[in-house]
């Protein structure tokens, strides 16, 4: 016998890309940042006053708090800190979706906000993209035809690393009449030309939060620490009401303040990654794969009519060479592959040649 | 206008202790362990490398599990590993109860739950325990008649510190027709003497799951560091469906299982708090308070009739001693007092003594 709710039993889990143990792999899957996190992090852990963590910590991570405020030049109430960003994805449907109200999102999308749906037994709305992959005209109409409470857009977009400006977000929210989730997990890399900044939506609509994640932009996957932003009366009730006290341990906290305060380093990362962004989609262009432009630090490739995407998939990863292969119509033609360091490219690139005619 | 669910919107927020920025307060008021953590974890946090961080953490906390599938003597696949006791908690909500079906509780109990199952839209079976603080004879049959889907019962008992054997919890759990979430956030306390060991529970019943943290018993209440154990078609649907991916970071990762490694370290404190407690109870029954024999690291003591239990509150408060006032039925006459150091529980039965005729 089962104890699970119906829906949880019936249910399948997220399924993340492979973390593999071996140091060896090129691990080109779940887009990290190539290079590792600022050295100030490590004078913060070893300065750390261990007797500090016999009592709780900051409850609302405040500390960081003022730093994120400070540097989008938002209030402190403007934010809540979460375990990375899926504790705020959830927090969103939690919050503002009743069991069994729509939620919308795009087709395709991040593969998570599906799953987090169906925990809250919410059925999806999903709107289909574009061929240039932007969402359609009547996507909004669609989405509140249905009655959708919470809108989850990822922008740049994931899996295919396309921008959307400012000024079409802020008329997606406009005509939407539910909460408009707006996922920034990869926003550090879009190119600055592009002068891209969507804090300002936040004073103009109050129906927008937005997702920053410490994740990629900082090295700091493996710290789990993530940010909501948006108007007060949106991240209150999430920071009161639903999500777990004391969700943010004081190591974390030190640790995610430091990093955000070296922006000069961060932003020479992503400088790199967007070098070597450029170099790879043309080394990939000249093997045969037509690459989707991108502004985050993966590229959606399609393979060459040669040789299918998972075939490739399964000869790079028996070289120790991991990228991602969705098993989903409309992706199953490509791979999606995380910008690595100089060296990881080569040898990717050195790698796909060898397969190729 | 507001966008939470109705649900959310009528809700209050879980009110946790007071926490102080003052280092000069004496805070007896939220259970942390008056002594450090064990110095070991100085030496992980100063030897861990940093570039770590980059990656995403093993998603399972598989090293933790390891170390305390062999201290328990259990299995891995027995453990879940989560965000302090609060994520556990949750979880069990999630993944064993629909929305609007009953969640069992005694009366007095910890404050969160009832907060906890309204998020989840959730009735609370409320059974009030007897005069001896245990629960009534009848208290399964009301859980089972109310159609009772999870109880959450804490052993030793919070507010009161009193203990149920595990032959008590057996009996309970064969009764019952739902799930029994064992909260043992106080286990570490109680007297070696009494031989209390539920872990064999998890083998005899297939619908226990106690809930263990660092917080108290490894003075961890910083680090947000808790598990689960219990029969494997318990743990999983949690660990593979309705918990956050990735939900532990690196770092409290190899922090906690330090802290679990050196039980020696551990155990000491505990038995020291063992002593001060006796100590506390004896000085505060001199003065007149009516002590719960407690097996956990805090005493409810009611307040002499000369003054009443929120006076004496506020008075302390104001001397810079924090300890906690209940404003509850049938524990307005007492305080909750945060077993401290002996120089702690000194300066705190000075205080009191004064302000008694």
């Amino acid at each position: 016998m089962t104890f699970e709710t119906d829906n949880i039993a019936a249910m399948d889990g997220y399924v993340s890309g492979e973390q593999p143990n071996d140091p060896n792999t090129t691990k080109l899957n779940t887009n990290e940042n190539p290079y590792p996190p600022t050295p100030e992090i490590g004078k913060v852990i070893a300065g750390f006053d261990v007797d500090r963590l016999r009592r709780y910590p900051p409850p609302d991570a405040d500390g960081f708090r003022d730093t994120a405020a400070a540097l989008h030049q938002i209030d402190r109430n403007n934010i809540i800190v979460t375990r990375g960003g899926d504790e705020l994805l959830r927090l969103m449907i939690t919050t503002f979706v009743d069991p069994g109200q729509p939620i919308g999102v795009t087709e395709p999308t991040y593969s998570l906000y599906p799953v987090l749906a169906r925990i809250q037994n919410c059925p999806i709305t999903s709107v289909p993209l574009q061929q240039d992959w932007k969402p359609p005209e009547n996507f909004t109409r669609r989405l509140n035809d249905a009655g959708v409470k919470v809108t989850f857009l990822v922008n740049p977009h994931a899996p295919t690393g396309v921008l959307l400006d400012p000024s079409q977000i802020a008329d997606i929210a406009s005509e939407l009449n539910g909460v408009l989730l707006l996922d920034e997990a990869y926003v550090d890399f879009i190119d600055p030309a592009k002068r891209y900044d969507s804090m300002p939506l936040i004073r103009d609509f109050d129906n927008i939060v937005i997702l920053r994640t410490l994740s990629k932009g900082y090295s700091l996957a493996g710290l789990r620490f993530g940010y909501g932003v948006g108007a007060e009366q949106l991240i209150l009730p999430m920071l009161r009401k639903t999500r777990d006290s004391y969700n943010i341990d004081w190591l974390s906290q030190d640790v995610a303040t430091a990093a955000l305060q070296e922006q000069s380093y961060a932003k020479d990362t992503w400088s790199k990654v967007r070098r070597e962004r450029v170099k790879l989609a043309g080394d990939l262009t000249r093997l045969g794969f037509s690459v989707i432009p991108s502004e985050t630090n993966f590229l959606l490739a399609t393979v060459p009519l040669t040789l299918t995407a998972q075939a490739l998939y399964l000869k790079l990863k028996k070289q120790g060479i991991l990228v991602r292969y969705f098993e989903h119509q409309g992706l199953d033609d490509k791979l999606r592959i995380t910008v690595g360091t100089q060296p990881q490219n080569s040898l990717l690139v050195a790698a796909i040649a060898d397969q190729l005619p």
